[in-house]
């Protein structure tokens, strides 16, 4: 909750139970991003209420600055008492927020909707909902501005202006042929400092940036952050203009996308609402699984302490005791190999031809380690009473050294064996990662332990 | 590498060795940002000599696009060949471009490069410099569009279609008393659709969202994203406007803290440069304290192990068969909560009146999955010829779904407490919340099994 929220919030509250046309007034001072904060802060009958004093225009802005789950809940009370009113609502809302909207309501009521509004609108958000999710056609919105290529730069500069008010950006418009296809780009920035006479096609940048309409978001977003864009247009197979995207939506896909990677490294299923918003339940159902599977890959490690003490190894008690430390440490290496890895490759730095050499490099790094955390796992062992002695000093220290390379290795292998078979390199959650170390581990302890000790 | 680049390496490495002016034809098709690439893919020298033969004002987009080590590298190596060209482009880069790059130029070429130029240029490189990094401040750029608060919307736009060229976005423009104090925004949408002979202080929006010099950058790009802005002004401790932000160095800013709070998580320190630009040395400097520091507290878990052993327990040998399995899963259950909780915290999800009751979902959840995860720990030791017996049982069961809920209070706790104290909680790593679980997960083990068994 915003500090304006806070303090608005026992005011807003009062209000409403008592004359809520009186609120209109507030709306007018408050940016509707903060209009959004109240309506999610308040219980949902009241914020149904302070929905339905506000003006068309204004409960279109705040729906799209809320939360979806309020979003969803709210206009689906507002269609279901006033039909008209809600039809109303979604024509002044951006084509891709209204789409999403649209998306999550019940069959039943989004059929009823498309029949009480005009033909083109409901066909506009049927297109946008054809769109497979994770796509660029997912985020396009149809509110941009087409200038047909011959048209003089003083037409163009009033055709924007008449415009502006229902388009997402005015700031870039696009040069199409009739065909809808797309010719250039040409920016609010390039129409005021051409002379009026000058037409589109000698003003606008032939060499366009465009996303495919099937292409990831993600690739979207980088696309857009590498050529500095305020928007993408999104083309069918044909360069046909579809729509646009904008840099407010990916900014928002860069943060959910680094939201999802981060859960995934730590082995929890991506939450598609955020983490206060999930229901316990939700949140069980998405550690769970990974929880109980590494549990029974982990199992293995009994099978393995199992097997060596059944060998009848004399020291075996005391082997014991540096268990913990050593599966640890190779856990804790791979850990680190995979979080640098994982997180280099979703933000493209990591070419397909470098990974040989990005091995070699993490074994030299998994060894130098290694070394030096051998050489205090030796310091331990020689000055604890109990343990003394030069063949457990080695075998520790071996160990260490072997385990800490290991999860080097590991820890960089799996993300690119992952991302060679196409699946995302950021499922190799650090916790997996730790498991498997934690069961080849132990072998490396006791086939060193084998060697050294009688 | 970009496809653009692969294709045309080759050719541009042999233009480069043989006549290095025909490059210039092929830089009026390409972007800055693939420039900045096919700069970035050869060879120092080349890439110098592929500079020097470019124009100055695309010479200076190309450095803006380009990584930071190799724009260092060639505006150094340009400033001491030839510092005319040099200081001229400079004064063709964004003026946060600039200074970002000054700060990393050797003191000595930097004094001599401030002698050379402007008056008014250095001193706007040394404003810039004097701001913290991290800050509001160390992003901004001083090329925005200032308009007095009783221009007219024709002059204004006049004034915005004059000093285009040099300003980093005129989509917004700032309206100022004569002190520089921050009266409103207005948009370049808002001058288009306004009557001409209005004033700027009846059509700008007087409430303006703003950030302060010294506020941190990840606050000032949750603020822009929250209102879906192109820039943010920056403003003084008197509202002064000392310059914006944009939302494509946000955007960056947006990318880069992801990354640096995925390599705290993995127990890394952030790597100020790409992984794979990074020397091997540097990668093993950020990696080997947390290494040793966390090899040096899970130490403790061998005092634990004799600690145990020399209560002379009669069933020790079988319970080591364990500990593998039990420590994980404290690990894994800490991770999971970690990796939620403070993925959550850094997109602003949780406030902090929410804490208590987020440590109660956490336990909540903790015992459920640890429930979960215990019974199926019951079924091994039942189905394991070996250890099979009611007490083991009981002793594993209890143990594991007790460590299981101590990962998710440990694995949320550290993170709130983290906050509490004013240190990022991404500090708490996954590796660091692991090895607390070690610690804790063995004596949970022992204690229960001492109540279980003879």
């Amino acid at each position: 909750m915003d500090t304006t929220t806070r303090l608005l919030l026992p005011e807003v509250t009062e209000a409403l139970r008592r004359h809520p046309q009186e609120l209109v007034e507030l709306t007018e001072e408050l940016h509707p991003a903060d209009l959004a904060d109240l309506v999610g802060a308040l219980e949902l009958e009241l914020a149904q209420t302070f929905l339905d004093v506000l003006p068309v225009a204004i409960a279109a802005r705040t729906l799209e600055a809320s939360d979806e789950d309020r979003r969803v809940a709210l206009y689906q009370a507002s269609a279901e008492t006033a039909m008209t009113r809600a039809v109303a609502i979604s024509d002044e809302m951006a084509a891709d927020d209204r789409a999403d909207l649209f998306a999550r309501l019940p069959e039943e009521l989004r059929a009823r909707l498309f029949e009480s509004m005009d033909v083109e609108e409901s066909r506009d958000i049927r297109q946008l909902l054809s769109y497979r999710e994770g796509s660029a056609g997912a985020l396009l919105t149809t509110d941009f501005v087409a200038l047909p290529a011959s048209m003089t730069v003083a037409e163009a500069i009033e055709r924007v202006r008449q415009s502006a008010a229902e388009m997402e950006t005015i700031y870039i418009a696009y040069a199409v042929d009739p065909n809808g296809t797309l010719l250039g780009a040409v920016s609010l920035r390039d129409l005021v400092t051409s002379p009026a006479g000058q037409t589109i096609d000698s003003v606008m940048n032939p060499n366009i940036v465009a996303a495919g309409v099937d292409d990831d978001q993600e690739d979207t977003a980088r696309l857009l952050a590498k050529y500095d864009l305020l928007a993408l247009p999104v083309v069918d197979a044909e360069h046909r203009i579809l729509g646009i995207v904008t840099v407010d939506d990916l900014m928002d896909v860069v943060q959910a996308e680094a939201t999802e990677d981060a859960q995934k490294m730590g082995a929890v299923e991506p939450l598609d609402r955020p983490y206060m918003a999930t229901p316990v339940a939700q949140i069980i159902r998405a550690r769970a699984p990974w929880l109980v599977a590494l549990f029974i890959a982990v199992m293995a490690t009994e099978n393995v302490l199992e097997h060596y003490s059944r060998s009848g190894m004399v020291s075996l008690a005391m082997l014991m005791w540096f268990v913990p430390l050593i599966i640890s440490s190779g856990g804790n290496s791979g850990s680190q190999s995979a979080t640098l890895i994982i997180r280099a490759m979703a933000v493209g730095r990591i070419e397909m031809g470098q990974t040989a050499g990005l091995l070699g490099r993490e074994v030299v790094i998994g060894l130098i380690l290694g070394g030096a955390v051998g050489t205090v796992g030796v310091l331990r062992v020689v000055l604890t009473e109990s343990t003394r002695s030069v063949a457990m000093a080695a075998t520790v220290g071996l160990a260490i050294a072997s385990v800490v390379t290991a999860g080097a290795i590991v820890g960089s292998g799996v993300p690119i064996l992952l991302r060679r078979l196409g699946i995302d390199p950021a499922v190799a959650s650090t916790p997996f990662i730790a498991s498997v170390l934690d069961i080849a581990g132990l072998i490396i302890y006791f086939e060193i332990a084998g060697l050294f000790l009688p």
